[in-house]
């Protein structure tokens, strides 16, 4: 979308058709008034719309236009529904799980939990389970045993991925968070520690990037699916 | 298991009840002896086995010891087929394609189609179609829409996976090589460039691991669906 | 340029004589009141002026300060056209196609547009083309065939060049932007991953270097022609 | 091409069509059998050929199957004259200059002389240039000043391409080297430095990329002229 | 001690009266003859002596020249017990465990073993219980609890420290290994997030640096008591 | 604890039960409201509570609310004594010296001085004993032979626990500041310097992490120690 | 000096007999009662004092507690003339030239200026001689070669000290700065460019260190002299 | 010296009478007859010559052609005196000490004292004085004091430098060494912390680089000398 003139925004109307996940608005660096004009193109369409890591101002002036939207404050996001119910995303039977270990690691996590329910899974957010309190991991394990995707949210030394994919079937979405300091390089160590996983199988996104594991938690539990959904 | 003495081995028993994984042995290192070690204790209990990064002396020692091992020069691997038939992986209906660009990803695209075969995966190999020859990628892409899971393998710049996910529904598991020379930092510049692909939902696995990414697959393919194996 | 006095700039007057391209000024911690005498300067000369990463504020008061002055804000750029037509660039009839992806690369591409028209070249804006749409690209290839030299604009993984030098026989000057967060590093993912293109031929200027590329394509566009413009 | 079996290479008969530009073998890594499947494969199509990064033991085994092979031990190239006389490249009138400072730097700037002349280029070396002994290069000022295109190949600190785009017109591709030790960190600080150039309009390749320099240069001068060769 | 010449070795004679710890001998990059020379040194003083990294034929012929000295292949250590028995480390009541997680981390945790018993202290090892199989660790963790110092060796994503330290009263003294590929980098990657664990009061040291990790073990079994031994 | 909601902070109950170390608040990215409900909860148990890194605002907003709680605004922590004086941590016999070389590391050295006081520990300091400034080092040599502990900040360099820790037998714990500019890379390199000293065990912790580097005395002050404190 | 009290600065009144140089205030993050009373201080013993990095609020609050202080905008520099004559640093009867590139390099260059008068070397300022316009720099060729040391400031691809450095025999000290954007990473790549210069005999300081070089070039040019001030 | 043909090799014959300094060889990647045809051409000319990085058989073999030839097999450097004594450098009056820690340093230090003496330089060696054994660095305290130039070298962290600048007021050329493991990561460690050493007026040369510490303290000792010697 071109940041000169909202009217130069060219929607890839057919990504949903050809991959079953629509192109959704970044909105940092945007103006409020290309937001606007994003959102009405796909209200335009009857189509549903998702807006990612949206600042309050842009979430405030998008709700007084668009009075349907959805504004999570936690997770940065703003969601349309469809003006056209068959455009909206069906619902999804598998049992997505994100979890995450602190506190600084809750924005990204609900960005993954608002990305996957606008895309029509069920998404659960299990919080408060560092490794450095494994009691509290172990808790919950049934819970993680159950699900059928866990998106993994941690920052720091990035280990819970490793300790939970050691527990589980489910493929793990490990996110990296940008959370702590000096050595944690703005996330780069939580990214590599992820990726050099000593539990098979662990995948990974690109740091804070809550909104592309629940994309890959769609893509999964749609895999060997049959399509149900029009472009 | 110990460098220092093959009876010092534990082997994680409970792994693949826990996880549906079994623990395999990394060559890279191990004496002969240790290899021949863990294969004999895997042979005791009736399970199958493999061994990743195998080179050509230990390949042909492990066949001498075991006749029943298949060796697999490109893919670095050998497997040992399971005495007790159910102990077996059970086929997976689902279709995994691995797909890479050039000459020096193939033995890490080899790796991912033997690690997929030994879990009982259906895998097929798409090769030499990088992204500065399009129209042969262009030529598969049928056959890509129709796959269940991709495992998209590239080094140098990296950039298939985001062409791929830009074309497909299916998960995209992003395995990057540290194929190329110079800036491509041994495997790091693929790495970062699919972590950071404008396609959503791909994921990524550490540089050359072709086995994480087939037991990645085969994670996304049981998902959601009931245990069918043993312990 | 002296940053604590105006009247301490020495113009490097031969410059264009030597190389066929002038000084200009990057405007990033320049002072109104220098900016101001560096356009003099170049006036009292009859000689065109530049200036690149011009801030708001910057441009206004040059505006102010001379009518003649065009700035455009999404290019942050300002130029001064030659008092003595003589001096101003002869216009070249090579075709530059500035090619980018999405809307965060925008702002960089339009500084490459800027720069080439300042130049003299004829310079042609293709948006939106990302390669997760390979559909958009596809579409204009005939447009990419067409061109003299490409500039191609594209941050995150960068992959944009490398599809776009597979199709054409155009030069393919890269330009990487710092758009995007996390792995990409603040532009050196798409730098790295331009530079190991697996498309031969392609050539990378720096981080954001739209100016960079513009002065690279009138280059390209001269190379072996005679010198057609005075001093 | 694979690897594993020589005849799974699948030449991209139309890049040189597409671009200009054919498939060449980049010999690291490639067994003899591979390599003299893919000059086998050319010769049957008339087409000529060329291999980079060839070792002796190589190149021995390739001049001793194609008597025709013409190779170069410092350079590390082999080419094969094509055997259909309109197939090979045609002589272009453009005057590429290869410039570069040290003895190490040479085999990377035979390297850009080889394959400049394998695509029909007139290409010239000029050594012994480095910055340090600025005399030296001001001797050869008006040979640098004629050129069309210059190559620039500089190790260590990589300043060569800075001053010699502040003295030419010229389109300059810069090639860092990976000569040096400790802080020059494998070419990659050359590399930097040459993306930093003070000098407007400087290019860049990737570290020791004598080839892709080669490549661009052809590139830089067909740009704006009609198609003479055949696909 | 000079590589040149044995005699200029002049051995820091006080530093074990300073500091508690006596210099030892860094094998790697050593001739023999030098080796066999401090060895010489410490055996007239009637000092105990240890040298590290040593490789096989080191070990042969320092056995050959003492044979008091005890070799240990895969810690890759030499030992000299004090032929005054005065100078022998006294032995110490503290409980260290070396806990590591796989094979790959055996030699430098054998390392931290040797060195801790030849400054008097009382160590065991606990292998095998990497985080992605918390059953075995959970099995062990009583046997955590009762240590005194935890040296804890990890390689890939070192994970361990952080499960550890959450579990345990006792110092945890994390020590990265150079274990894996690609996005290991090394052991950069477990050093890091190592550096940045959840858990409070984990500290760190060099990458494979088994014998500082044990050095640190001997100083904070020793931390507010009084001293035992002779200089 | 959530970011988003106070009531959804899960206080770790059990970990200083079983590591003797209680959670504490990293007060960094929380609002006051957290941080108020935070203490009320270790205010309703009895127990003591400490935050980290607060900011003038939030240590004014919990003085006012807990008259109790004494912030310490150099260290940037803020410390409620226990309501139940059987929950306070009992003193500790050791004796931590903290030692830092410049102004620069002096908040740092602080917030270790205010946790290790927080844990029941009598702690120190020594400032101004930097490096380049030998005779100032020399001058205070006693008091850090008689250290039980030394924790040892440095910035630039890193130099200062290579030369303490050649002067005693104190266990010596270095922290990396932040401190210095350009090539110090925000911490990066005291770090590394650390981490590769050449006197045998030193430790080292996180950048800043004045808060670790007084656990890690805690623990080492307690290691073979019977547990005298309650849960 | 401490941050919290300015009563705990303890000045190193020894060092300026040790070495020649006196500690001075790094201003960056001191309050201005610290600055005011370190002033106070050297005020009291007669000495002369300089601060570096003032900010212009810091500048105004010295001038107006000391009327003798000489307030460099331009080199963020306060220096104070010594109450005590004899305390004055000698003049020295070295020349130093300081040369630099481009505007953005001023600040450094100025620093290295008002450092090296404050210390009594004869400083001169050549500015505006970037690698790209040759010719200016051979302008003054006489000029550097007279100079006794050579203090060489350049951002960007720092190729001005391998230039400098090939025409003269003075000590030549490079000044990486922070200025350029992208690839030039905050003024790493100048500083690794100057590191690995072809010209023998190039020293190197921080990134941005004025200062630093100021008394290099003091080292220097006392270098084999009897000292001839007091401590 | 071009490494296809000696007979390419241009010596830069008036290096010397500009800089003082004459053109050597580095002997890492040249041939025997290459080397040989370079000390021929030296020879010719009545010039005193010098190789670096010289492996024995390449040392052999420049002994058995040139009997006048020393070699210093741990400096790794041949020199040829000058055939006319004339072209012999002349004594210099001026005090270089060369220090350092380890035994690993010492190839390093050798290199640098023997291109000092090769230059006329007078040159002592200092060994074993690292900053853990600060007793046997105060030992040697006068010698540094008295000297005109110190050439510091040290790996690991690199302190040596700050501590001796802070003793003394010659001139510190430091040089980082690629001795350690892990952290140190190949010289860039100690590199960086000599550059961001707390002592003013450090210099830093690249990692390994005795040779170019050598030049500056020639550059350093003759500043503000009249040039004594012929071209």
């Amino acid at each position: 979308m071109s940041a000169a003139d909202p009217a130069t925004f060219r929607w890839d109307v057919a990504r949903r058709a050809r991959t079953g996940l629509p192109e959704v608005a970044y909105a940092e660096g945007k103006s409020i008034a290309q937001l606007v004009h994003v959102f009405r193109v796909w209200q335009g369409h009857g189509a549903p719309g998702l807006a990612t890591r949206v600042r309050p101002e842009q979430a405030a002036a998008l709700v007084a236009a668009f009075p349907a939207i959805v504004s999570d404050a936690l997770a940065r996001t703003a969601t349309l529904p469809a003006r056209d119910p068959d455009r909206e995303f069906p619902a999804c039977a598998g049992d997505v799980v994100v979890v995450c270990a602190g506190t600084s690691d809750l924005a990204v996590a609900h960005e993954a939990l608002a990305t996957a329910r606008f895309l029509g899974l069920s998404a659960t957010l299990v919080a408060d389970v560092g490794v450095a309190g494994l009691d509290r991991l172990l808790a919950v394990r049934d819970r993680l045993t159950r699900a059928d995707v866990i998106v993994c949210v941690a920052g720091m030394e990035g280990a819970l991925p490793s300790v939970v994919a050691g527990l589980v079937r489910a493929p793990v979405v490990a996110v990296p968070t940008s959370v702590g300091y000096g050595a944690s390089l703005l996330g780069v160590t939580p990214l590599l520690a992820m990726l050099t996983s000593c539990a098979p199988g662990v995948v990974v996104v690109n740091i804070d990037n809550g909104f592309g594991a629940a994309c890959a938690a769609w893509r999964i539990l749609h895999a060997g699916r049959p399509r149900p959904e029009p472009a």
